[in-house]
């Protein structure tokens, strides 16, 4: 197996003689002088029903009941992996930054679908990476690159679902080119009609260099921070672990605690199949009040899954040109230009189904489709 | 002003344009398909007593609540700085690890105490450091480094408060030089006798670049993660917020609800109170057994305030070579060595006294004592 081709920085990316120490010291009898542990003597009450053993440091992997949940829930979409190589995250954000900081240095070349997730395209930016294009219908066009990323199931912005050919076809590129795959999964149980969901990395041979994320943020709630990834063998995680220590220590003991509960919940089955009940009429109502305020000045898809419309306006406008103006009448939307590595993009938009009710949904698209059909008339906006 | 030296990738450190429209949208009457918030009818009930709105997303900066507390907190021991230039943190080990993004590449000096954090030291040296050592006694032998990071009260690992003296002459060297000082204080207020405990960034001049940092992680428990960093500017203050959105969007919501609540209990300053009459004993109790059984074999001052005491052995013995056979026996301790950026400090080791009790700790003493007075017969350890 290769090894992965790593940031410069990693060859320097030392374990913490710390929290190895603490390791060994979780033994019941050690008397331990080594890390800087408070007495729990002094820490405070907590409200009814919080773990108290939350309160103290914890492992940097995350808590092995989480842990072993997420090997399980993994499993059960056909990611085969041992709960050790489970890392628990301060959200999915945090995944993409260590992931940044295991593989970008200044001029590191990686692979995203254009338009991609525009707060990872923020980090691997930050740390220099030079974009090059996924193509989704031929990926054996892409060079050799380091890294791949990509949202393959109801993807940010476009709410695209990958094909199970597209899927594999990606899987066996990246697999003989040492490619290491980072597949992040946000929205994998918002989903709202027939597509494959199969993650590519389930399609890898073993030996492959993949990591794996996804996040409770949208199954349960996003205030509380807690991801997961998942990497394809030990060495990879250990340098995953190694840079969370330097990030965070860990992840709030108490958000794990509570996530931890609400997935062993016999309710959390039902809970997912509520939520997609839910957010499919969200969609539902969004696509018909879509047709009635902007039929004819723009199209998109309905997506089968995830939290977002990408739209294409039939006039080349600069939708960042029309935020300004939306904002003035009560309504915001994302402005496409910012999804792409590089010029490009106008005349696109990203609107978010999940969070206005539906009236507001309605009142809101209605000033969008009039802001629209303003342009027309605008030469300034549309650059004709 | 002079703009602080920083890492070169900080020219590409971009704000999030949804989270820059997340804020203006924040009006109450605004219509949003801007964001990718859930839907807050499909969140989880929450145990009694917990905040229900700490399960959406939230700002980067921090709760409002809680950087009103901090700022007056920060009042309180001379850092004027409003609410608005206070970031929250998950945990100092994040404040640590966005200052070493803002500013250190490959090969960038970093002045720092000779020994001091290790969890500093491996964020640094990640990022590139080249360490040059920072003498309190002479800070004016500093070059002209970018970037000072200093533990000036109760410094892990040695305990040691720094002088009101040697904080203003800091202080001078800093401003005079456009140094960026990085102040970290978890410390502060575990506090046992007389000392002085002025913030070196207290005494900086306007026009100066620093970030002070703090945690809650010793006054109240660390299982959180709610730390909390303050910086001289806004520009600064700015360029952490974005680092701080790439990191992890914001810090668990939830862990801040439950801090604010406990800083806002009329309880607080009692509480601190009790924590440093607590710690004060379990140090008083750590020193009689310390004379007891490695009296004669090492050297130590007994800390005003802070968790750990700091030994050095009267043989120069390689304390990473005790380690091992101290486990064995059910006593770990942390060596000296990894303290120390680059070679040096053999016969140093770091005693934490917080966390064991009395009679544990003295049991684990005794342990060492013996292991250490064994090394005087064993030219192996001693190099002899």
């Amino acid at each position: 197996m290769m090894s992965p081709t790593y940031a410069h920085r990693v060859t320097r990316l030392q374990p913490s003689p710390i929290r190895e120490i603490l390791a060994v010291v979780d033994r019941p009898d050690m008397i331990s002088f080594a890390g800087g542990l408070p007495s729990p003597e002094t820490f405070p009450p907590l409200p009814d029903r919080l773990p108290a053993d939350a309160l103290q440091y914890g492992p940097s992997e995350g808590e092995p009941r989480l842990r072993r949940q997420v090997a399980r829930l993994l499993a059960d979409i056909g990611i085969e992996a041992p709960p050790e190589r489970v890392l628990i995250v301060t959200g999915s954000q945090q995944g993409i930054d260590l992931v940044g900081k295991l593989f970008i240095d200044d001029g590191t070349p990686v692979a995203v679908e254009f338009p991609t997730y525009l707060a990872a395209l923020q980090v691997f930016s930050f740390y220099g990476a030079n974009y090059t294009r996924l193509d989704w219908a031929a990926p054996e066009a892409l060079g050799l690159v380091p890294l791949v990323y990509v949202v393959p199931t109801f993807a940010n912005p476009t709410g695209r679902c990958a094909t199970s050919l597209e899927r594999t076809s990606l899987a066996k590129v990246c697999a003989e080119r040492d490619i290491t795959l980072f597949e992040d999964d946000p929205y994998r149980d918002l989903v709202y009609g027939p597509c494959d969901r199969a993650p590519v990395v389930a399609s890898m041979p073993p030996g492959s260099s993949w990591v794996y994320q996804g996040s409770f943020s949208k199954t349960l709630c996003p205030g509380l921070r807690v991801g997961f990834l998942v990497a394809s063998d030990d060495e990879l995680f250990t340098r995953l672990v190694r840079a969370k220590q330097a990030s965070d220590l860990h992840t709030s003991r108490l958000s794990q605690a509570l996530v931890a509960d609400l997935v062993d919940d016999p309710g959390w089955e039902q809970r997912l199949a509520d939520l997609c009940a839910f957010y499919r009429d969200r969609r539902d109502t969004f696509d018909d009040a879509l047709d009635r305020h902007l039929g004819g000045l723009a199209t998109w898809e309905r997506p089968e899954g995830g939290l977002f419309y990408w739209l294409r306006l039939s006039a080349p406008v600069d939708t960042r040109a029309l935020l300004g103006p939306a904002i003035e009448r009560g309504v915001a939307f994302m402005p496409g230009e910012p999804f792409h590595p590089g010029p490009a993009g106008t005349g696109t938009l990203r609107l978010n189904f999940s969070h206005a009710t539906p009236e507001n949904a309605d009142r809101g698209l209605a000033v969008l489709g009039a802001l629209v059909a303003g342009t027309r008339n605008n030469p300034a906006l549309t650059g004709c």
